[in-house]
């Protein structure tokens, strides 16, 4: 048993994780079930954006040239010869001083160049005046303004977002490519654990990592997949993980991670053949938290704490399966923050506390979320992000400057910006 | 037809949706279908956490008082009598310079009071020796030290997030009492609007609005429900919205609220009785929105144009809606960023940008997300957050501070902080 690991920096171990990392193969899926997914391809258009020369409001087409010389003292008048509803086209040839009533959104007939609002006009029975003139081109969308048939609208690797749905409806694209999810295994191990619905007998605890694991994933839409271990050894552990490798794209394991005697990771992987890429890091909680690689499968062994179990998933799992997701954005951003209550305890290593986070004239406030402990649960459920104090020989004070890690948001950052 | 509808602030029109908006009812779920969901009661400590005293490290459990006096020159022996794992415990009574092997997390037996590190001791066969007194209670950590039984650990109201499932895991809850979901209708009108599947005949585009706002809702956790009109006049939008109201706890239109000819919303309001609690906000894009009450069922008559109909989503039935389903912290944060390229265009309303927003050492940067008039659907595809420009005289640009809507978290804040 190694006592003496050698932690290295948080960013280290994040980079030695995701540069490994691979992404998946693409599939194909409706545009309806595309949200949250993240572009297989790059999104072309597939026409002009707008496709035809288009009224930018309700009022009246015209041309332009008519309205020349028009004033309050001396108004021009127009006949109203034709209505143009949205959805609609005319194809009649406007004579001096002729008009379309025209909605928004309707084609501008190709004899008109200008759309006067009603706003701008005084109308009486089938004809209105203006008091200004008009330039060609005025409250019209002209084809192609807003995007070119063949421009690349949304880059691959780019998570698909309510307005990228809207665009493939608007494209035509019913199918759309997209990255594969990964199959992610979670296996809760340590003899302490008890299912939810089994009685707590001394010594037991009941499960909380895995549901929290499962819901850590939903939150990123990715379905988890919970395995149990059917005896307390080696040999059910090694067997276990064994069958998940045929059948999941990651591994999440959580206890068995420490130097205590019944801590059997180190030699899962060796038994494995999976390269370690790192057994400690130096922070808190989760120093000892452990990522493999067998081949592309990334094994992540976090710590049974619930608080470092947490952190250590957001950390290193989170970008992971972001990368294997095809996703180009796959860190939570790091923002600066008012810290929001005192945290005196001083530590040698990058702490991580949990918090919860208030926006207020904004900036971003963060208040360490109750007890601090690495096994703490109950802190977890209060904080919608994670306080980063750097280590050093001091606590911090209410009102100091500290960041944050955005753990709520469904699009993140390039850079793992600490 | 009312030309001339007087605008309120944006600020005011938030206020008055929220204010008439009431929470659903609260029915029974699965712990781990909670994700996402709000709570519809506090949640409470079923027991004390720890439950026990148990050991925070991994070494040996002593009785303090006999490593009184050890140091370097003067280092005290004990003899390990047992082993105590995790999910174990021990009835053994400790004699003078006993100790029990004991793994984090076990129980800490009856007759010890503190844990050494292994890292604390220099070990050989079945003793070891310290070079240092421990107090009592050393690295363990004591029964109800995180909670009390009977404590409020997350009030009613609270997002159940990762963590909220962890606590409700640990208490042994199985199933949770939350907040029904919302059963939200959608109603794109125009006669302009084509499925995804026909061809673009001239003066039509596709239907993209609806799709988008699915995707708005899927992001809140909710499914919507897209309605058709079978005719585009009035008597078939009228059935078709008193049919809706029968099933839904919500509607959302599309389309139909500016004042054109063929804008039917004013007209179905007051056919159907509902109040009207505005029809213009001092906003660009999306002064033209819409919202009214019938009883308890909020009517959003968003614009038909992509992104006034986007930011009028998010400014008023994204809150409404959270509110609906119990939520405490209903609005999107505005945080303060730097605006990272310039926006020329002068406003007297205040205006709402699309943004591609970025992350550079701890501060938020908005790029204004291309195209920018409100019918572009190809910016939204390309923003996740909004810029907010206050309503002025001048125009933007990079470098200057500026407010943005964060339109990507799963957690938001109670105040709308315009």
């Amino acid at each position: 048993m190694n006592l003496n690991r050698t932690p290295i920096p948080v960013t280290e171990a994040v980079e030695r994780v995701v540069e490994r990392i691979k992404p998946l193969s693409v599939e194909t899926v409706s545009h309806t079930e595309s949200y949250g997914r993240i572009l297989g391809e790059d999104l072309k258009a597939t026409m002009d954006v707008p496709l035809f020369d288009k009224s930018a409001m309700d009022g009246f087409a015209i041309r332009a040239a008519d309205s020349s010389g028009a004033s309050g003292e001396n108004r021009v008048e127009f006949e109203v010869v034709a209505e143009v509803p949205a959805g609609s086209t005319s194809d009649y040839e406007l004579k001096q001083n002729e008009a379309f009533r025209i909605m928004t959104g309707a084609p501008v007939p190709e004899s008109a160049d200008a759309v006067v609002m009603f706003e701008q006009t005084r109308q009486a029975e089938n004809t209105f005046t203006v008091r200004k003139s008009f330039n060609a081109g005025e409250n019209i969308a002209i084809r192609g303004e807003e995007c070119r048939e063949g421009e690349t609208i949304v880059p691959e690797g780019t998570f698909i977002n309510p307005g990228a749905v809207a665009t493939l409806a608007t494209f035509g694209y019913k199918h759309v490519k997209v990255y594969r999810q990964p199959i992610v295994g979670i296996l809760a191990t340590g003899s302490e654990l008890v299912d939810i619905d089994a009685p707590l007998e001394p010594g037991k605890i009941r499960n909380s990592n895995g549901p929290m694991i499962l819901s850590q994933l939903k939150r990123m839409n990715i379905d988890g997949r919970m395995y149990a271990l059917e005896a307390d050894d080696f040999d059910a552990l090694l067997g276990r993980v064994r069958g998940m490798l045929q059948e999941v794209d990651a591994i999440i394991t959580t206890g068995g991670v420490s130097v205590g005697d019944y801590d059997h990771l180190p030699k899962l992987y060796e038994a494995l053949g999976a390269v370690e890429l790192f057994n400690k890091v130096g922070m808190r909680p989760g120093s000892v938290t452990t990522v493999s690689m067998l081949d592309d499968t990334p094994l992540f062994g976090l710590s049974g704490n619930p608080s470092a179990c947490y952190t250590g998933f957001e950390l290193f799992a989170r970008p992971a399966l972001l990368k294997m997701m095809g996703h180009d954005r796959i860190h939570a951003p790091i923002l600066d923050a008012v810290l929001d209550g005192d945290f005196k305890k001083a530590n040698p290593f990058t702490r991580f506390v949990r918090a919860e986070i208030d926006y207020r004239d904004g900036r971003v406030y963060a208040r360490p979320a109750g007890f601090n402990k690495s096994n703490a649960v109950t802190s977890i459920a209060r904080s919608n992000g994670i306080i980063v104090l750097p280590g050093g020989t001091r606590g911090y004070e209410k009102g100091d400057g500290v960041k944050v890690m955005m753990t709520d948001m469904t699009t993140g950052t390039p850079q793992f910006d600490l």
